[in-house]
């Protein structure tokens, strides 16, 4: 791409996308709604896609009544003003609890856990909003990967083109307020993009550049979803990418570079 | 917005910003870029700005030659294998070093500080890479909320449109590797987008959902930049926002919600 031209990146949230249930194909839903949007995918978009409706067709969602807590449960449930129902779900997807606190005024504490994907975030990423059921909570898919992977396969099956995938969930930051959306599954999409060792623009090297392409991805789906208008399908067209293999833990650090240990 | 219709955003690297020297007037030279590019600022565009134009056109760079460091620089230097006058630049832009170390094998060791302005990140955020002077560093400049008010209210004057603009800087995160820029200066731009206490599609109360849209914009920025093309200029075209007062420390959690304390 020449330099002296602008280079311009659509990001377009695709509507109408219906209620999610075990079971669905979700491919061929997705499939369905870009067509139906006018949004076929062509060679080299990406599609961010939230994790709840992977959550909801892989059957990823407990009724609290059906969950027994643990007396590890019920110490923390107890501590921090939780459901210990909901805590023992946080607890079963958890590899590790980091931290768990509550502040002052808070009327319910918050566990940050490593989930057995390696992803720190609180809660074990499991959720309550934005589902169908007043008492149950819902768990990320058993394998992120695969379920984007699967649908990265049949879209491109469908379409004859090469496209990726990223699976995003909403993660709380540790020094800065709010929320941002992170990769939690890639399909073809490069984890980071390397310019470490690159010459810079002014022909000296850079010591340690490397971008965090697919949270970055995730990031600025943000700026389009609506979360009241249920928009969990997400476009990118015009990025400049090449596939790769990655997954979406090489996104995370090692534990012995985890600055707070 | 209806529903039933794609909602697209546009984001625009814009190519052809000249070096930066100081005392150069960024706003002007901003305006005739997106001008030569023809992207003429429209009602509602959000311009993301690299944080090191700024600091060359207020004169944030410090050649090292000029630099004596103190003891405590001195010591923090022998332990962690670093030029002690650039951890004398680091200390000096501080209020606290969070976290100093040095992991098996790395050449330099990372000193992570809160920043006098809040933010916690590598090095106070003292950057060597992209600077013309090789024995120089680069701080941050010294209020980068005034820096974008001041370059959003010289563009809304040229332009006759309500903008907003967003200061960037590429920051590491603790959990995940590489880097995402994040939002260090607001102007007009909300730092976040709370949906706390909003229902949900399915007519639940949503408990927290707070999206830090500032630091979704500096992310999605990343997405078109590229270093080595010198593009610290992204057009933002077809957000939903309202011009708000946030600043960039309003991104920040206040030090009784850090939770690594």
């Amino acid at each position: 791409m020449s330099d002296s031209m602008a280079s311009s990146l659509c990001i377009t949230a695709i509507p109408n996308v219906p209620d999610i249930v075990e079971g669905d194909d979700l491919a061929a839903i997705v499939g369905d709604c870009l067509v139906a949007s006018g949004h076929m995918p062509v060679e080299g978009d990406i599609l961010c896609v939230a994790q709840k409706i992977f959550s909801k067709a892989e059957g990823c969602i407990y009724p609290l009544s059906t969950i027994t807590p643990s007396p590890e449960a019920l110490r923390y449930a107890e501590e921090l003003g939780k459901d210990p129902r909901k805590v023992e779900i946080v607890l079963r997807e958890s590899a590790e609890v980091v931290r768990a606190f509550r502040h002052p005024g808070q009327s319910e504490g918050t566990m940050i856990c490593r989930h057995r994907l390696g992803f720190i975030s609180a809660n074990a990423a499991v959720d309550e909003s934005n589902i169908a059921e007043t008492d149950a909570a819902m768990t990320l898919p058993p394998d992120p990967d695969a379920s984007v992977v699967a649908m990265r396969d049949a879209l491109e099956a469908r379409f004859g083109c090469r496209i990726g995938v990223v699976m995003t969930d909403t993660f709380g930051r540790p020094w800065r307020i709010a929320q941002v959306n992170v990769a939690i599954g890639l399909a073809g999409v490069p984890a980071t993009l390397r310019e470490q060792g690159n010459e810079d623009a002014w022909g000296r090297t850079m010591k340690v550049t490397e971008a965090a392409f697919a949270d970055e991805l995730a990031a600025a789906s943000g700026l389009v979803v609506k979360k009241a208008a249920k928009t969990p399908l997400v476009l990118f067209r015009g990025l400049d990418w090449s596939p790769s293999r990655s997954k979406a833990e090489d996104l995370l650090r090692g534990k012995q570079e985890d600055m707070f240990r």
